[in-house]
Protein backbone atom coordinates (compact mmCIF):
# COMPACT_ATOMS: atom_id res chain seq x y z
CA UNK A 1 0.00 0.00 0.00
CA UNK A 2 1.34 3.21 -0.86
CA UNK A 3 -0.33 6.42 -1.04
CA UNK A 4 -1.52 6.34 -4.79
CA UNK A 5 -2.98 3.10 -3.64
CA UNK A 6 -5.09 4.20 -0.98
CA UNK A 7 -6.27 7.63 -2.29
CA UNK A 8 -7.28 5.62 -5.21
CA UNK A 9 -9.52 3.00 -3.14
CA UNK A 10 -10.67 5.59 -1.14
CA UNK A 11 -12.28 7.42 -3.78
CA UNK A 12 -16.08 7.20 -4.00
CA UNK A 13 -18.99 8.04 -1.74
CA UNK A 14 -19.13 6.56 1.90
CA UNK A 15 -21.74 6.65 4.66
CA UNK A 16 -20.39 6.67 7.78
CA UNK A 17 -21.07 5.78 11.19
CA UNK A 18 -19.07 7.96 13.96
CA UNK A 19 -18.91 6.89 17.98
CA UNK A 20 -16.87 9.61 19.19
CA UNK A 21 -15.84 9.23 23.38
CA UNK A 22 -15.75 12.14 25.25
CA UNK A 23 -13.40 10.80 27.86
CA UNK A 24 -13.63 13.31 30.46
CA UNK A 25 -17.58 12.88 30.78
CA UNK A 26 -17.84 9.06 29.43
CA UNK A 27 -20.03 10.85 27.23
CA UNK A 28 -21.29 9.09 23.71
CA UNK A 29 -22.04 11.05 20.83
CA UNK A 30 -23.11 9.24 17.84
CA UNK A 31 -22.92 11.12 14.10
CA UNK A 32 -24.13 9.63 10.52
CA UNK A 33 -22.47 11.13 7.45
CA UNK A 34 -22.64 10.59 3.84
CA UNK A 35 -18.71 11.69 2.27
CA UNK A 36 -17.80 12.14 -1.07
CA UNK A 37 -13.89 11.63 -1.90
CA UNK A 38 -13.24 12.67 -5.33
CA UNK A 39 -9.72 12.77 -7.16
CA UNK A 40 -8.47 16.24 -8.32
CA UNK A 41 -6.76 17.40 -11.08
CA UNK A 42 -3.28 18.73 -10.08
CA UNK A 43 -3.94 21.34 -12.05
CA UNK A 44 -7.01 22.33 -10.47
CA UNK A 45 -6.65 25.71 -9.54
CA UNK A 46 -7.34 24.89 -5.54
CA UNK A 47 -4.88 22.77 -5.37
CA UNK A 48 -2.19 25.01 -7.25
CA UNK A 49 -3.26 27.43 -4.70
CA UNK A 50 -2.93 25.04 -1.42
CA UNK A 51 0.61 24.02 -3.04
CA UNK A 52 1.71 27.96 -3.17
CA UNK A 53 0.40 28.12 0.82
CA UNK A 54 2.78 25.90 1.62
CA UNK A 55 5.75 26.53 -0.38
CA UNK A 56 5.62 23.50 -1.83
CA UNK A 57 6.68 22.71 -5.75
CA UNK A 58 3.14 21.11 -7.52
CA UNK A 59 5.90 18.96 -9.68
CA UNK A 60 6.25 16.93 -6.36
CA UNK A 61 2.98 15.77 -5.01
CA UNK A 62 0.63 12.84 -6.10
CA UNK A 63 -2.98 12.48 -6.05
CA UNK A 64 -4.76 15.05 -5.09
CA UNK A 65 -8.57 14.84 -3.68
CA UNK A 66 -11.19 16.77 -2.11
CA UNK A 67 -12.77 15.22 0.47
CA UNK A 68 -16.94 16.56 1.33
CA UNK A 69 -18.99 15.27 4.28
CA UNK A 70 -22.41 16.32 5.58
CA UNK A 71 -24.08 14.55 8.90
CA UNK A 72 -25.88 14.82 11.95
CA UNK A 73 -25.21 14.24 15.39
CA UNK A 74 -27.29 13.09 18.56
CA UNK A 75 -25.42 15.29 20.87
CA UNK A 76 -26.46 18.82 19.15
CA UNK A 77 -29.12 18.13 16.51
CA UNK A 78 -29.01 21.81 15.37
CA UNK A 79 -25.41 21.84 14.72
CA UNK A 80 -24.49 21.02 11.06
CA UNK A 81 -22.13 19.37 10.75
CA UNK A 82 -20.96 20.03 7.02
CA UNK A 83 -17.74 20.65 5.25
CA UNK A 84 -15.37 20.27 2.43
CA UNK A 85 -11.57 20.25 2.22
CA UNK A 86 -8.99 19.63 -0.65
CA UNK A 87 -6.13 17.42 0.81
CA UNK A 88 -2.64 16.57 -1.42
CA UNK A 89 0.23 13.92 -0.42
CA UNK A 90 3.60 15.20 -0.90
CA UNK A 91 5.67 11.91 -0.65
CA UNK A 92 9.03 11.53 0.86
CA UNK A 93 11.64 11.01 -1.97
CA UNK A 94 13.91 9.10 0.57
CA UNK A 95 11.22 7.19 2.32
CA UNK A 96 8.73 5.02 1.09
CA UNK A 97 5.46 5.32 2.57
CA UNK A 98 6.04 8.35 4.27
CA UNK A 99 5.13 11.70 3.55
CA UNK A 100 3.24 14.94 4.43
CA UNK A 101 -0.68 15.41 3.62
CA UNK A 102 -1.44 18.92 3.49
CA UNK A 103 -5.05 19.71 3.98
CA UNK A 104 -6.87 23.71 3.69
CA UNK A 105 -8.83 23.16 6.58
CA UNK A 106 -8.02 21.03 9.88
CA UNK A 107 -9.68 18.77 11.93
CA UNK A 108 -9.33 20.16 15.19
CA UNK A 109 -9.67 23.63 14.43
CA UNK A 110 -10.66 25.18 10.84
CA UNK A 111 -7.47 26.59 9.75
CA UNK A 112 -4.60 25.38 7.49
CA UNK A 113 -2.68 22.10 8.82
CA UNK A 114 -0.19 19.62 7.14
CA UNK A 115 -0.05 16.36 8.95
CA UNK A 116 2.79 13.66 8.29
CA UNK A 117 1.60 10.25 7.07
CA UNK A 118 2.77 6.82 7.08
CA UNK A 119 1.42 3.66 6.54
CA UNK A 120 2.49 0.12 9.03
CA UNK A 121 3.55 -3.05 8.09
CA UNK A 122 -0.02 -4.35 8.33
CA UNK A 123 -1.47 -1.35 5.57
CA UNK A 124 -2.55 0.98 8.05
CA UNK A 125 -2.35 5.39 7.19
CA UNK A 126 -1.67 6.72 9.95
CA UNK A 127 -1.79 10.35 10.21
CA UNK A 128 0.00 12.76 12.95
CA UNK A 129 -0.95 16.72 12.78
CA UNK A 130 -0.12 18.95 15.53
CA UNK A 131 -1.95 22.33 15.73
CA UNK A 132 -1.97 25.44 18.38
CA UNK A 133 -3.84 23.46 20.81
CA UNK A 134 -4.13 20.33 19.88
CA UNK A 135 -2.83 17.23 18.18
CA UNK A 136 -4.83 14.76 15.86
CA UNK A 137 -3.68 11.05 15.29
CA UNK A 138 -5.83 9.42 12.64
CA UNK A 139 -5.34 6.11 11.66
CA UNK A 140 -7.66 4.59 8.65
CA UNK A 141 -7.29 0.70 7.36
CA UNK A 142 -9.67 -1.26 4.70
CA UNK A 143 -11.15 -4.46 6.18
CA UNK A 144 -12.29 -4.67 2.64
CA UNK A 145 -12.74 -2.60 -0.63
CA UNK A 146 -15.95 -1.06 0.39
CA UNK A 147 -15.64 -0.78 3.82
CA UNK A 148 -12.98 1.41 5.81
CA UNK A 149 -12.01 2.16 9.80
CA UNK A 150 -11.16 5.32 10.97
CA UNK A 151 -9.73 5.52 14.96
CA UNK A 152 -9.33 9.48 15.33
CA UNK A 153 -7.74 10.59 18.57
CA UNK A 154 -7.90 14.41 19.79
CA UNK A 155 -5.08 14.90 21.78
CA UNK A 156 -3.78 18.12 23.82
CA UNK A 157 -1.07 20.09 22.64
CA UNK A 158 1.52 18.18 24.47
CA UNK A 159 0.63 14.77 23.16
CA UNK A 160 -0.25 12.38 26.27
CA UNK A 161 -3.94 13.40 27.37
CA UNK A 162 -6.35 12.19 25.06
CA UNK A 163 -9.57 14.31 25.31
CA UNK A 164 -11.46 12.30 22.13
CA UNK A 165 -11.49 9.59 20.32
CA UNK A 166 -13.90 8.48 17.70
CA UNK A 167 -14.08 5.47 15.44
CA UNK A 168 -15.73 5.94 12.46
CA UNK A 169 -17.15 2.21 9.99
CA UNK A 170 -17.29 3.92 6.22
CA UNK A 171 -18.91 1.65 3.99
CA UNK A 172 -18.85 2.62 0.18
CA UNK A 173 -22.77 3.10 -1.40
CA UNK A 174 -23.60 2.87 -4.77
CA UNK A 175 -25.33 6.30 -4.57
CA UNK B 1 6.48 -4.81 23.14
CA UNK B 2 6.24 -8.69 23.66
CA UNK B 3 3.17 -10.56 25.14
CA UNK B 4 4.28 -10.55 28.88
CA UNK B 5 4.60 -7.23 28.74
CA UNK B 6 1.42 -6.64 27.12
CA UNK B 7 -0.54 -8.58 29.91
CA UNK B 8 1.47 -6.66 32.28
CA UNK B 9 0.42 -3.64 31.11
CA UNK B 10 -3.36 -4.26 30.91
CA UNK B 11 -3.62 -5.82 34.84
CA UNK B 12 -6.22 -3.33 36.80
CA UNK B 13 -8.96 -2.11 36.99
CA UNK B 14 -10.88 -0.21 33.57
CA UNK B 15 -14.03 1.87 32.78
CA UNK B 16 -15.14 1.05 29.21
CA UNK B 17 -16.75 3.08 27.45
CA UNK B 18 -17.55 0.75 24.08
CA UNK B 19 -19.63 1.75 20.59
CA UNK B 20 -20.88 -1.06 18.28
CA UNK B 21 -21.70 -0.33 15.13
CA UNK B 22 -24.00 -2.68 13.55
CA UNK B 23 -23.26 -2.75 10.06
CA UNK B 24 -26.42 -3.89 8.42
CA UNK B 25 -28.77 -1.44 10.38
CA UNK B 26 -26.33 0.99 11.12
CA UNK B 27 -27.28 1.01 14.45
CA UNK B 28 -24.68 2.37 17.10
CA UNK B 29 -25.15 0.72 20.80
CA UNK B 30 -23.23 2.11 23.53
CA UNK B 31 -22.07 -0.09 26.54
CA UNK B 32 -20.33 1.01 29.84
CA UNK B 33 -18.68 -1.46 31.82
CA UNK B 34 -15.93 -1.61 34.39
CA UNK B 35 -13.01 -4.50 33.50
CA UNK B 36 -10.96 -6.23 35.80
CA UNK B 37 -7.79 -8.12 34.66
CA UNK B 38 -5.66 -9.59 37.28
CA UNK B 39 -3.15 -11.89 36.69
CA UNK B 40 -3.00 -15.60 37.22
CA UNK B 41 -0.74 -18.00 39.01
CA UNK B 42 0.66 -20.43 36.19
CA UNK B 43 -0.38 -23.42 39.05
CA UNK B 44 -3.67 -21.82 39.36
CA UNK B 45 -6.44 -25.29 38.84
CA UNK B 46 -8.27 -23.22 35.96
CA UNK B 47 -4.98 -22.70 34.65
CA UNK B 48 -3.87 -26.21 34.57
CA UNK B 49 -6.95 -26.97 33.38
CA UNK B 50 -7.77 -24.71 30.29
CA UNK B 51 -3.94 -26.26 29.31
CA UNK B 52 -5.18 -30.05 29.89
CA UNK B 53 -8.56 -29.04 27.41
CA UNK B 54 -5.68 -28.15 25.19
CA UNK B 55 -3.34 -30.04 25.74
CA UNK B 56 -0.72 -27.79 26.01
CA UNK B 57 2.56 -28.34 28.21
CA UNK B 58 2.09 -25.93 31.10
CA UNK B 59 5.67 -25.42 30.90
CA UNK B 60 5.14 -23.74 27.26
CA UNK B 61 2.63 -20.67 28.70
CA UNK B 62 3.17 -16.99 30.19
CA UNK B 63 1.54 -14.41 31.97
CA UNK B 64 -2.21 -16.43 32.92
CA UNK B 65 -4.78 -13.86 33.80
CA UNK B 66 -7.94 -13.49 34.50
CA UNK B 67 -10.59 -10.99 32.93
CA UNK B 68 -14.22 -9.85 34.13
CA UNK B 69 -16.37 -7.86 32.71
CA UNK B 70 -19.77 -6.67 34.16
CA UNK B 71 -21.80 -3.72 31.62
CA UNK B 72 -25.07 -1.76 30.61
CA UNK B 73 -25.95 -1.42 27.09
CA UNK B 74 -28.23 1.39 25.76
CA UNK B 75 -29.50 -1.22 23.10
CA UNK B 76 -31.27 -3.50 26.03
CA UNK B 77 -30.86 -2.09 29.11
CA UNK B 78 -32.38 -5.59 30.74
CA UNK B 79 -29.79 -8.00 29.13
CA UNK B 80 -26.97 -8.51 31.60
CA UNK B 81 -23.64 -8.33 29.98
CA UNK B 82 -21.22 -9.83 32.58
CA UNK B 83 -18.72 -12.81 32.26
CA UNK B 84 -15.35 -14.12 33.28
CA UNK B 85 -12.94 -15.78 31.32
CA UNK B 86 -9.41 -17.34 31.92
CA UNK B 87 -6.82 -16.09 29.29
CA UNK B 88 -3.34 -18.06 28.65
CA UNK B 89 -0.99 -16.55 26.50
CA UNK B 90 1.57 -19.60 24.58
CA UNK B 91 4.05 -17.74 23.08
CA UNK B 92 5.27 -19.12 19.67
CA UNK B 93 9.40 -20.79 20.37
CA UNK B 94 10.45 -19.88 16.98
CA UNK B 95 8.76 -16.68 16.08
CA UNK B 96 9.10 -13.70 18.75
CA UNK B 97 5.80 -11.43 18.93
CA UNK B 98 3.42 -14.13 17.82
CA UNK B 99 1.57 -17.02 19.24
CA UNK B 100 -1.49 -18.98 20.60
CA UNK B 101 -4.07 -17.03 22.99
CA UNK B 102 -6.21 -19.89 25.01
CA UNK B 103 -9.75 -19.01 26.60
CA UNK B 104 -12.05 -21.15 28.12
CA UNK B 105 -14.97 -18.40 26.44
CA UNK B 106 -14.48 -16.97 23.40
CA UNK B 107 -16.22 -13.57 22.01
CA UNK B 108 -18.45 -13.77 19.82
CA UNK B 109 -19.31 -17.38 21.07
CA UNK B 110 -19.70 -18.85 24.60
CA UNK B 111 -17.53 -21.65 23.61
CA UNK B 112 -14.07 -22.49 24.33
CA UNK B 113 -11.64 -20.90 21.62
CA UNK B 114 -8.10 -20.36 20.49
CA UNK B 115 -6.65 -17.53 19.14
CA UNK B 116 -3.69 -16.47 16.94
CA UNK B 117 -2.06 -13.21 18.65
CA UNK B 118 0.63 -10.96 17.18
CA UNK B 119 2.13 -7.57 17.53
CA UNK B 120 2.11 -5.26 15.03
CA UNK B 121 5.00 -2.79 14.70
CA UNK B 122 3.80 -0.17 16.56
CA UNK B 123 2.68 -2.24 19.19
CA UNK B 124 -0.34 -3.02 18.57
CA UNK B 125 -2.10 -6.22 19.72
CA UNK B 126 -3.74 -8.59 17.31
CA UNK B 127 -5.88 -11.50 17.96
CA UNK B 128 -7.72 -13.20 15.42
CA UNK B 129 -10.06 -16.11 16.59
CA UNK B 130 -11.94 -18.44 14.59
CA UNK B 131 -15.15 -20.06 15.83
CA UNK B 132 -17.49 -22.51 14.13
CA UNK B 133 -20.11 -19.49 12.15
CA UNK B 134 -17.69 -16.41 12.94
CA UNK B 135 -14.65 -15.09 13.15
CA UNK B 136 -13.31 -12.47 15.50
CA UNK B 137 -10.40 -9.83 15.37
CA UNK B 138 -9.24 -7.44 17.66
CA UNK B 139 -6.78 -4.89 17.76
CA UNK B 140 -5.45 -3.55 20.71
CA UNK B 141 -2.67 -0.52 21.91
CA UNK B 142 -2.18 1.70 24.53
CA UNK B 143 -2.29 5.57 23.69
CA UNK B 144 -0.28 6.12 27.40
CA UNK B 145 -0.07 3.47 30.41
CA UNK B 146 -3.58 4.49 31.84
CA UNK B 147 -5.54 4.87 28.30
CA UNK B 148 -6.45 1.34 26.07
CA UNK B 149 -8.09 1.38 22.74
CA UNK B 150 -9.69 -1.82 21.23
CA UNK B 151 -11.24 -2.17 18.03
CA UNK B 152 -13.27 -5.62 17.56
CA UNK B 153 -14.98 -6.90 14.00
CA UNK B 154 -17.12 -9.68 13.84
CA UNK B 155 -16.99 -11.41 11.08
CA UNK B 156 -19.09 -14.07 8.96
CA UNK B 157 -16.72 -17.38 9.15
CA UNK B 158 -15.40 -16.90 5.07
CA UNK B 159 -13.86 -13.95 7.11
CA UNK B 160 -14.90 -10.88 4.30
CA UNK B 161 -18.15 -9.32 5.57
CA UNK B 162 -18.08 -7.91 8.80
CA UNK B 163 -21.23 -7.94 10.67
CA UNK B 164 -20.04 -5.91 13.68
CA UNK B 165 -17.54 -3.77 14.48
CA UNK B 166 -16.92 -2.01 17.73
CA UNK B 167 -14.23 0.81 19.60
CA UNK B 168 -13.47 0.50 23.41
CA UNK B 169 -11.74 3.18 25.30
CA UNK B 170 -10.79 1.74 28.05
CA UNK B 171 -9.32 4.12 31.15
CA UNK B 172 -7.27 2.77 34.24
CA UNK B 173 -9.37 3.21 37.34
CA UNK B 174 -7.59 3.49 40.98
CA UNK B 175 -10.62 2.13 42.61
Amino acid sequence: MDITEFVERSIGHWRSQRSAHHLAFSHFEAVQSEIDIIALSPEDPAVLELCKLYNIDPSKIVSPFRMTWEGQSDWDENAEIKGTSVLIPVPDPDVPKRGKLLRDQGYAETVAAAGDYHFTEDETFVLLTSYDRAAAEEKIWFANPNLRFRVSLIKTSAGSGVVTASFSSEIRSSS
